[in-house]
């Protein structure tokens, strides 16, 4: 299989680190989003909505959405478990994975997107045409990420990981969005904010981070 | 277990949708999100995020978020499968879901949200505390569906359902989102879109629709 990938957005990380625990290796193409390669015509012939990551397995069928790859990987990579285990734990695991994403990853892109220069007129991802950017975003977004930190915050005072006591996808995207919210929407975590950085210390040191 | 609910809010629909697809019932408990009863103290306490569906297990399990109560369901309810059957149909499944998520339910409710009189100060979804409302995503909103439509249009030339020849969640999703953003956020899906017209007709007539 192969895998086209980014090592500057926060989406392909989240696969790579997916893989990167599982044990899983395969071929990467690079694809660079700033220059717009994603809106290639040889990229879109892969994937119409011109977004990475996308992993093309040997057969030739795309899969081109994030945690749709990492479902596919769970299933034929069972061990570790990073989506759950039974009934509730595969609940509670997806909620926090969407909390994190929802609250954590897409309020850091809207302050990302729509401040970054190279993406005046591309407000939307992928192949959504020329979109203007909208600088009410960048103050709303950043509120929005100060707010998931507190949120994150409380939270990790009461557990080890994101979902619990275990390690799962939910910690890989919220890993991807805190570096993401503090690098490129340039929000830094408080200082107050102790348990982000013990979990943080904790997630950021597992090899799978420098995937 | 007891659903928190609310007949306007499309995520909830996307849930009840799923249970009568399974033939579960449950009690449920009417959220007036309109009036902000899910900004009210009792109702933060079961989710402190604010917002529905919101589903509490009889031992008082909390899963307060709308795909993972499906997932959830899809556990402890198999048949019939929503989620995809091996490898390869859950990852398509879930990448087709979140399609209709991210490009539809999202764009619809940008539109909604920032039109809405009563949502004047209420710009972000859940207890996000006040936040006013951003005029210029209203037409980004009505754009972004308009897209979508012709995207899924095009999508469904080729297959029955949104994720292939077998009913899903992918399809539940798509028909909240489209119901929604034709009601709420006033966009009309296109006469040339022929091939959704056809899709909704068929998965609008299912009794599950009407839960």
């Amino acid at each position: 299989m192969k895998l086209y990938d980014s090592k500057l957005a926060p989406n392909p990380r989240r696969v790579r680190m997916f893989m990167a625990e599982k044990g899983v290796t395969c071929e990467t193409v690079p694809v660079d989003i700033i220059k717009g390669e994603n809106l290639d015509a040889a990229f879109l012939a892969v994937n119409p909505r011109g977004l990475v990551p996308t992993l093309v397995l040997d057969d030739g069928t795309v899969l081109d959405e994030s945690v749709a790859i990492c479902r596919y990987l769970e299933e034929i990579h069972p061990e570790p478990p990073l989506l759950g285990t039974d009934a509730v734990s595969k609940a509670q695991v997806e909620a926090r994975q969407r909390h994190m994403e929802f609250d954590g990853l897409l309020a850091a892109a809207e302050a990302f997107r729509n401040s970054f220069p190279g993406f005046k007129h591309r407000g939307l991802t992928g192949n959504a045409g020329p979109i203007d950017a909208i600088p009410a975003l960048v103050e709303r977004g950043k509120a929005s990420v100060s707010r998931f930190y507190a949120k994150l915050d409380a939270d990790l005072a009461n557990s080890r990981f994101v979902a619990g006591d275990t390690f799962s996808i939910a910690d890989i995207t919220a890993l991807c969005s805190v570096d993401f919210a503090t690098g490129a929407a340039r929000v830094a975590v408080p200082d107050e904010c102790a348990n982000i950085k013990r979990w943080h210390g904790e997630v950021a040191a597992r090899p799978s981070a420098a995937a």
